[in-house]
This record gives C-alpha cells, structure tokens and sequence, in this order.
C-alpha cells in the first residue's frame, strides 16, 4: 500500500513553535526529510533515526529538489509514512507547490500542514507587527534572492514600493544593498524605518535596527547573516515604543539609527 | 506582582494548528481572553471557567478594543497569567500592535506567541501555494474590510496589482465586488484564477473556485459567508493540478469557471 506524505512547517525554529499537530506527525511518521532550515534545536528534538536530511547531499546526478521530489515519491511507494518537514511554512518560498505538484503527478496523496511563518514571527519577536490600523493596510513577502539589477528579476520593487504596505523580505541579507537602492530609487522615504532579524525565536537570535538608508550599515556593524528577516516600513517603528516590556528573549540589538 | 500577557495567535481554527507553546499558556494561564475568530471548535477546548469573551460583550462606554486593551491591563495588575487568544496570527490585521503598544504604555511585561495565519493556512488547505517560483515572486496580503471606492481608503489596489504578485485578501466576502472591479480597472487579467476559502481547518470549510471576473457569481453561488480568504493570482490554478490527491479534507467545492 503507497504510503502518504505530509508537507509540514516547523515554524521559524523554537521546537515549541511546532503545531500540536506537526509534533504529532514527526512521532509518528516513519521518515522525516529536512534540510536545514528548521533549524539545529528543532532537528535535534526528532530521534536520528527516523531524520534524513536532503539539504546535504553527497554528490549525484540530480539537484538537490530533483533528489527531493524523487525520494519522497520513493518512500511513499515502499508504504512509509513521510513528513517532508520545511522551515516555517511549506507554502512560502519553501516550493512546496512544486513539491506538491510532483506528488500528484506520480499519484501520491498529500497532506498541507501549516506552519508559523519566520516572515510574520521574525518581525514579530522584534516587536514590530506587520500590519497596523495606524501605518499599514497591507504587508507584501518578496524573496531576496534575486538580483534588482538583473533584466529578468521577476520582482517589481517599484510596485512594491508603491503599495504603502509594510515590505518584508525573506534571505534578504546579502542582496540587501541592492534592493534598499532599488526601493530608494522608487521614491521611498530613505527615514522609513528598517529592521534585520537573524534566527528569528533560535537561542542566537540577532536584531539590528536603523532606516531604509541606514540599514546596511547596521546589518555591517552588527554582523547579521542568514537566515534573516528584512522588514521595512512605519510599523519596524513599533520596536522603540514597546521593547522594554517585551519578553521574547532578545539577546544582541544594534542601533544603527 | 504585575502578571504577564501572552498575546498568542491561535491559527485558523483547527484545534491541532495551535502551537505547542500556545496550547502550554493556554493550559496554564489564569484567564483565557478570545472573541469568535479562533473558532468554536477550538475554543470549547479550553476549560470554560478560564475562558473570557471579549468580542461580545454587553453595551458599555468604551468600544471593544478599549475595552479589551482595559481588561488586559486590569487583570495584569491584579497579577494574572494572560493569555489574548487571537485568530491566527495576533500582528496579522489582529490589532495586536495596538494592544502591545498599551501594555507597553501600562507597564505591563507581555510576550507575542505566534501562529498559524489563515492568510497563509487558508490557500494551503485548498492546494494552493502562495508563492510559486514558476508563478509568483511576492504574495501581498491586505483587508477587505476598506472600501476601495471611498477616498479615504489605504489601499492602492493598482499598486498591488502591479507587483504581479499573488494577492490575498482578508475579511473581504462582502467587498468582493468592489476590490475586484478596483482590480479589473488597474489592468489585471479577468482570467486570473481566484479562490474562496470559507473557515479554514473548521470542520465545515468551503471553497470557491473561478476567475477574477467570474469569482462573485461563483461566491453567490456557493452562498460563502466570512469568516473567508480571498486569493488572487495564478498560483490558485495550481489547485486544478493537485486537488485529487489532497487530503486536507475539503467537504464542498464550487466551481465558478
């Protein structure tokens, strides 16, 4: 009997982020592929030898998605119950679609299983919601890991800029210069405020804080690199009024203000 | 001793989508403060004795919210453990900005626990990613609570059309035709595949499939009532690949096509 897979968010990497019910499905699956992006506390809290991890792979004839898709069908054929555990949420940036789509190609069920997503929990640790009655209608996640300065960026940062939204972008560190210029270029405000939050809810979680034009600087002097949350807009403004008396065990902050 | 607020998101509404650290503070929290958006089905699993309505609440002087922000304050004082129970994520459109910003001005220490958000969950369970790398870059979520024909509104319906992103709409069963006629002015394809998911994770979750031009008669048709999502884009086609092999337990479908 062909086994089922279940695409599951770990959240952002505090093991206690998990769902009750993505905590039930890593007990009681067979297999759990990951790569790394769950995070090192939340791996180590499933048993060794039902983990596989399909981020590192040792050389082969496949990319490491192809390799992916491929054992999942795998599994599922010799009867295993799978969870294809992705950081924060299968559906956001973690092609999970793609992941879904081969599935069903190869008639394999699937289960959706939700997860906390790092690009609404990142900024929220930090104290800045991305939405607000007062600064923001709307809040737009773009991935950073395309160049703004290549012709075929499928990304408009001048639309986006354009909403008035809140902007958070996801693996947005090293393109950071890049698209803090093209939102600058775009007309955006270069004192709206701007916050990088590094390992969102993981022991070592980092925050560096300063405006669209100061941002790089701070993300320099502080030392951020990925995984991390760019979040741009009034409400990164939230952190000044409320983080005195916000408990999220926030360890090391520059101001680069 | 001052207590603590938790203010934790409760996600869509299955009980199993709740957090680990959510179901931990609800279990041991004093009080329990929720209004209907977490959902009947989660909400009458939390003892009762614990639990505290406050989007219902007899005539009064302050509006909810004022009277939410209060309560959370006077029970903080009176050395509570806190729990605000939000629908989904408490900085998704939950006011839970505002709520930080009075504790923090009350003195009040609080933690934010995130969860599940509908925005995300909703499409998912109807095997629609948000995000695709063949089809969307960015995803922008907004409310439909504003009309987009009055002056005053936030929202630059154009500019989010514009990103060519996926756009997902909160709270916008009634608005419907009025932001995707907003749409349909700024230039969007009529074709573009649209979906409505009507209670997420609840046990009686409906979807409606169709187009941005076709969306409206298919939502009156399969009489959709709030709470629902909206999600517009090409991505929502990418249910038509998977759907036979979902096991998300999705009981009613219309299609509008």
């Amino acid at each position: 009997m062909t086994g089922t897979v279940y695409l599951v968010g770990s959240g952002p990497g505090d093991p206690e982020l998990l769902t009750v019910k993505a905590r039930r499905l890593i007990e009681t699956a067979d297999v759990v592929l990951h790569d790394k992006l769950p995070g090192p506390e939340l791996l180590e809290s499933i048993p060794t030898k039902k983990r596989e991890d399909v981020g590192k792979r040792a050389g082969g004839e496949w990319t490491p998605q192809e390799y992916t898709n491929r054992r999942l069908v795998e599994l599922a054929e010799a009867g295993k119950t799978v969870v294809r555990l992705k950081g924060g949420d299968p559906f956001v940036f973690g092609r999970g679609g793609e992941e879904a789509e081969h599935l069903a190609d190869h008639g394999i069920e699937f289960e959706y299983v939700p997860g906390v997503t790092s690009a609404i929990a990142g900024p929220g640790v930090a104290g800045i919601p991305v939405t607000h009655r007062d600064h923001a209608s709307s809040v737009s996640f773009v991935t950073g890991h395309e160049d703004p300065t290549k012709d075929e960026s499928a990304i408009d940062w001048a639309a986006l800029a354009d909403t008035g939204g809140t902007l958070v972008v996801l693996m947005g560190v090293g393109k950071l210069p890049m698209y803090t210029d093209a939102l600058l270029s775009a007309g955006m405000d270069p004192a709206t405020p701007t916050a990088l939050i590094e390992r969102a809810t993981w022991p070592d979680q980092r925050i560096a804080c300063g405006t669209l034009e100061t941002i790089v600087e701070a993300r320099d002097e502080a030392g951020i690199e990925p995984p991390a949350i760019t979040v741009i807009g009034d409400v990164a403004a939230t952190r000044d009024r409320v983080s005195a008396f916000l408990r999220n065990g926030v360890e090391t902050e520059t101001d680069g203000e």
